[in-house]
């Protein structure tokens, strides 16, 4: 079969493969129907995420078919069409039973990170029973891709965390993916004020098209001026960071209001200079996270309601084939000039 | 009538001064007959709290008597013996009404900051119907004191925020008055391991009194190795942040664990270096906040419980005359040496 390999830094290619195989009882085999490139997978083929060994395939999101199961699955059998979701988790450890399947002892965000992922012909999905969601009829392929990663990751660590209430003025920063998914997901929750915050003009035009109620571009405006107008002074109660650079944090912690929250979804490589002498008395809340997906239902039965608000499908701009994975890595690595926000690639 | 009055930066001195009168039909006029030093008073001297004027009044806490009351407080009469709180609220601004009235807008912490103090022998109560509250029988007057704020700064912005849980492993890093305030009210919620941290033996020798079950000297032991060692490698469920400077909020960034809470209690004067690049992925909660004083009811009903668990008053090392306050003031500002926690001074 063919998959993503990763090569060590800046070397990734489209290689014959050796099939998986089940290998413990709660493992599932799914046939990858379709995949998508996530901004870690540019992290981890520019060298940064360095316990990635040469040898890994790519990949943490797909759609697919189950095709085998080991004598343990139970809630899985050969034929389902299924999400492959980002987080693996055994549903047994002690982080798994406080509701953290982020921290899985057995698991975590393992694929295509510290085992062989998606972007192949077939992957081995492991606790599968916890670990896979089926495809309710009447959900659109590209819509579901985005309940592996960014939806619930933008709703748990973006919107969850920091608490959107109605009425709130809520801020994200960084019209990315997740950006993307967290200002569409706060709008469960009736937000009086949806603010994005970008330098790339063309994706606040898309915050836009999914609901933002005011754009700004730091690079042409100050973002803090901007935001004392709207909240007459307040500042957001919600401020969410969806970038991972100290540059968007320190946005974030400069509107935030007293009471407020700002919720961290970004993935940082280095640390923020974070203001206490400003925010010890502002009486903040500040979340990180990495998501444990445990919205995933929640998330499918949004998109199934008869009064479904949120169409996560519109955040898909290129369709690829198998063979054109190269061509798709080149399109998503350079998003802003492509116009890309994700694309999708059909495997098999 | 005499009151201590900041004349700009380390310059105070026990003046006569005019005795306060009822300026608003919501203020009261209390007699004070004791009050108390904070190091936040340290900080004003020093200059490090500019808005605080030549000629305040200093102080913040303390109780007495209702002496007069304006036309439109209800809620206290002539001859009350009342605690005054840190924090002054008018109840009805957009603040107090979503529970911040540290934030109020005609009020939160002004005493001894913004308007004259409680080191007096006479201080005037803006709001007085919600910044005054009754003392109960059978709660002590240095019990009774600490209600004035660092009994609720600890209880709220250390404990509350900080989401303590029966079996927590709690750690507090800083063993002075609001350190000490904060661990002794985690105990109402039963955690497992009460770590107190501090380079102070003889605070240690205090806090393992008021029930800590480890203590760490960072000044002789790796406080890491030994939470590590005292978790099993998981970290504290809950670190709270209790002085104020960028050492003290590393060692609480390093030992929380996953999932875990970061509250920070301490008054801080520059940024803080926050390991986002290790943090993002922990699914932390950090929160910050001046306290809000709303639990003030609730704790005089944990002193008055006939099970009562906490002794707030052993926290008073010193008693004063007036007459003795730049005494005080010594005493308290050589609070390692002179083995000095919170100082009473009677001034009428």
């Amino acid at each position: 079969m063919k998959a993503v390999v990763y090569h060590g830094p800046n070397k990734i290619s489209y290689d014959e493969v050796a099939k998986p195989e089940l290998d413990l009882p709660t493992d599932a085999i799914v046939k990858v129907l379709k995949t998508t490139i996530c901004g870690t997978d540019l992290h981890i083929i520019k060298g940064d995420v360095p316990e990635v060994e040469s040898g890994t395939t790519l990949g943490h999101e797909g759609i697919g078919i189950v095709e085998s199961v080991g004598s343990s699955v139970s809630h899985f059998k050969v034929g389902d069409k299924v999400i492959i979701s980002c987080i693996t988790s055994c549903g047994s450890c002690r982080y798994c039973k406080k509701g953290l399947p982020a921290h899985c002892e057995d698991g975590g965000w393992i694929l295509g990170h510290l085992i062989n992922g998606t972007q192949a012909d077939y992957v081995r999905i492991p606790h599968a029973d916890n670990s896979l969601y089926p495809i309710p009829d009447g959900v659109d392929d590209d819509s579901a891709i985005m309940l592996s990663d960014i939806l619930p990751t933008g709703f748990e660590i973006g919107v969850l965390n920091g608490q959107v209430k109605p009425g709130d003025r809520v801020a994200f920063v960084g019209a990315g993916p997740v950006g993307m998914a967290a200002m569409m997901t706060s709008q469960f929750y009736s937000p009086s004020e949806i603010i994005m915050i970008d330098v790339d003009d063309n994706r606040l035009e898309v915050a836009r098209q999914f609901g933002a109620t005011t754009t700004i571009n730091p690079a042409k405006e100050d973002v803090q001026q901007r935001i004392d107008e709207l909240t007459q002074g307040d500042g957001v109660e919600v401020a969410v960071e969806c970038v991972g650079v100290p540059a968007t944090f320190d946005i974030c912690q400069k509107i935030v209001g007293k009471g407020g929250h700002l919720a961290n979804v970004g993935v940082h490589g280095q640390s923020v200079d974070l203001q206490l002498q400003d925010l010890w008395i502002k009486n903040i809340h500040l979340t990180t996270g990495l998501v444990n997906a445990t919205s995933t239902p929640m998330l499918l039965n949004a998109l199934t309601a008869k009064n479904k608000s949120i169409e996560p499908d519109g955040l898909v701009t290129h369709h690829f084939d198998a063979n054109e994975f190269m061509h798709a890595y080149e399109v998503f690595g350079n998003a802003a000039k492509e116009k890309a926000m994700k694309v999708v690639i059909s495997c098999s």
